[in-house]
């Protein structure tokens, strides 16, 4: 078994076939999750570095169990207690980190692009857990998991992204994954929260949500970055929650029954209300727990082809 | 063997027998703590996470320490790095924590309740490390052990905790879990540090020290929080100092030898001065290490009857 | 196998005898960590506190690998977020570690002489990290022990360290190292960064780059610490850097080829240059390398002598 890359530097890397074998290994790395000895011996030899340039405790603890339990050997590292505030470059932080023989990179940065130029300049195996604006490939991978977990397949399946798609790393990663699997892909949001470049992706836009509801089988519904200082939402919050948060009403006018999914965390009342998110229709801890898997899948898939 | 509970949320949740057999537990783990090699498999396929809304070392490593010798996979989770910050709820921060697999949630938390509120809405066992004001569980339990090690047995011992009895958790949980076990619980403190509702906890108030050191066998002197800006103290340190602390001088004028007891941190000179807390009377450090004795006792019985 | 020492406070504390020692053992653990299984398990029976007083992910991510290599148990304490800030005195915080039954304390500190003063008050083994502007022994080891691996031997090469010697406590570690090794050690830099008593350490002084270089077979290049305020630089940066920076047209102009090291963060551009630092003649990576095995080096026959 091997993927056809070294790294995971965004789904762009990956084809059906590399998204196939993920999603099978995922599916043995469940069932391991799920017995009361969750762990395999299986990178007993590989030492893994979790370098967060951005807090996420969600995706690093996430990424942190799934080496634990494949046996790696972790060492965690955060830029505000690091030497980047000491005036070093990344890749000097990074060779220097691989100095001491660390097999692989797991990194979140604020900057798009950051492990693509990395995965150029160090030695090192690559694995982004998300860069700036870019791509958050884990994530779109766990969420084609679940909705293939739900359904079956991906393919042919109608997937409506909502929200702040401009500023999202996981609408983009999540609309070349679901693509690539065949999914249709819809866009809905304010169009000061849409790209202008989101026609070339294959993707419906809309800008009413009740219709892109009833159009759809899944609806991904994406959070707003309150603490992100440096984005200004127009429109306000409490427009945003008016025009596109998701009740119980809604959903319950809807012609189908339609599947909920949120990359988390979620700011109750603000994108969902609470009824919503802890409904039947809701998935929203299985991305949780279905991350975990992915995870283990990808890191060990990828260390079976590091030399 | 088996507790009455299957969370650690206060003292309250436990009944003598309980009790009876955390301490039996610690004895055998205190052994093993002694051995050249400290470590034991029995949580080998245990996942716990350590949850700390607040700031504490020296219970997060305790605990840290007693779950790496029963082998149980850790991870560790601070609220200054969280989610938190991103406007989640903590349930749903712990329901994601619980959906990547974790079994045992170890959480210190600034609100008082907020173990108890936790253990009605979510699936994992919940081990309260201090919860506002309220009870912190362990503390009283390694602080019995401590006790039950110097004397024998906690039955008929007079214990004097002397302080501010109004914001500390570990004087609440002491004397719930001291009177439970047989002991005469006294406290001693000015008047604006106890708490009008003491009386209906069968502890006697006392307000001069010497008297209060006159008449009990162990003297608990809890800590001033002075890094706390939310309590306004009256009387000042300096005051509190002339009426309550505990020097040497003291200590010799007594009429019998009294043990000293605190849990730490020591402001040498304000509670205590440090020819009190360096002598054979003082069991400071014995309480450290029957910390992690107790801990991994309560870990243990816990995960025995998780499912 | 025995050191002549219990604890690493300082290269002051090491005999010749003793750094070979440590540097065969070295030799071991180098070639252990270029295996695919870079484990040993022999500490598995000690626990190791790494606490740090200070900021230095790249020193603390070395030990933390390094006892992990060893099949260490591990913990991990920052100031930041400890007990410390509760008005707790050093000793007492240790005292508390210790009584936790960790075997050995690797500690960073802000004050020179502070692992000298725990080592005096405490029981455990204590290895310095580095100590205000006192002494860092691993970092001065791991670089002649670079040396000796570039030439097969340290005695004999002449050696000069350029920059900040007054504010550095790599710089006098390596002095006392090497000198005792046998090389020739020269120190240049301003007036100003050179510190008064230098003359008394046995080593030259020169103030002129080029003619430093031109006497050296090994150039140690010092970083400019811009992060500590506390130091008042003169000359200002933009002068040091005019003065004291190594570009690569000095180095080709120099008589024969000579050998660069950085203790790291490199400050790219101040001191010295990329293509300096990315040069054939850079052994900044080696010098990384080679500081987890020394490290290994060193916990392992510290721990062969705790009791």
């Amino acid at each position: 078994m091997a993927l056809s890359t070294r790294h995971l530097l965004g789904i762009k890397d990956l084809n059906v076939d590399d998204i196939n074998q993920i999603f099978e290994t995922a599916d043995n790395f469940k069932t391991v999750l799920n017995r009361p000895i969750k762990k395999v011996p299986s990178l007993r030899d590989v030492t893994i570095a979790n370098i967060f340039f951005e807090n996420s405790t969600r995706t690093r603890l996430s990424f942190e169990l799934a080496e634990k339990r494949l046996s790696a050997d972790v060492v965690n590292f955060s830029a505000s207690s690091s030497s980047v505030s000491k005036g070093e470059t990344l890749v000097d932080t990074v060779n220097n980190i691989l100095a001491m023989k660390v097999d692989m990179v797991v990194m979140r940065h604020p900057y798009a692009g950051a492990g693509v130029f990395l995965a150029k300049h160090v030695k090192a195996q690559i694995v982004n857990a998300g860069d700036g604006a870019h791509e958050h490939p884990t994530q779109a991978l766990l969420d084609a998991f679940s909705i293939r977990e739900r359904y079956g397949e991906v393919a042919g399946k109608k997937v409506v992204i909502v929200g702040d798609i401009l500023h999202s790393r996981v609408a983009l990663s999540n609309i070349l994954c679901l693509k690539q699997l065949g999914a249709e892909v819809m866009v809905c949001g304010p169009t000061t929260l849409i790209p202008k470049y989101i026609g070339s992706l294959g993707v419906k836009v809309e800008h009413n949500l009740i219709k892109a509801l009833n159009w759809c089988d899944v609806a991904n519904m994406l959070r707003i970055q309150l603490e992100r200082q440096d984005i200004k939402y127009f429109p306000s919050q409490r427009e945003y929650t008016m025009l596109y948060g998701l009740n119980k009403q809604i959903l319950d006018g809807l012609d189908k029954e339609i599947t909920i999914m949120h990359p988390g965390p979620i700011n109750r009342g603000v994108e969902i209300t609470s009824d919503v998110a802890d409904s039947k229709q809701s998935i929203i801890l299985d991305q949780v727990e279905n991350g975990v898997a992915i995870r283990m899948a990808v890191l060990y898939l990828l260390a079976g082809q590091g030399a």
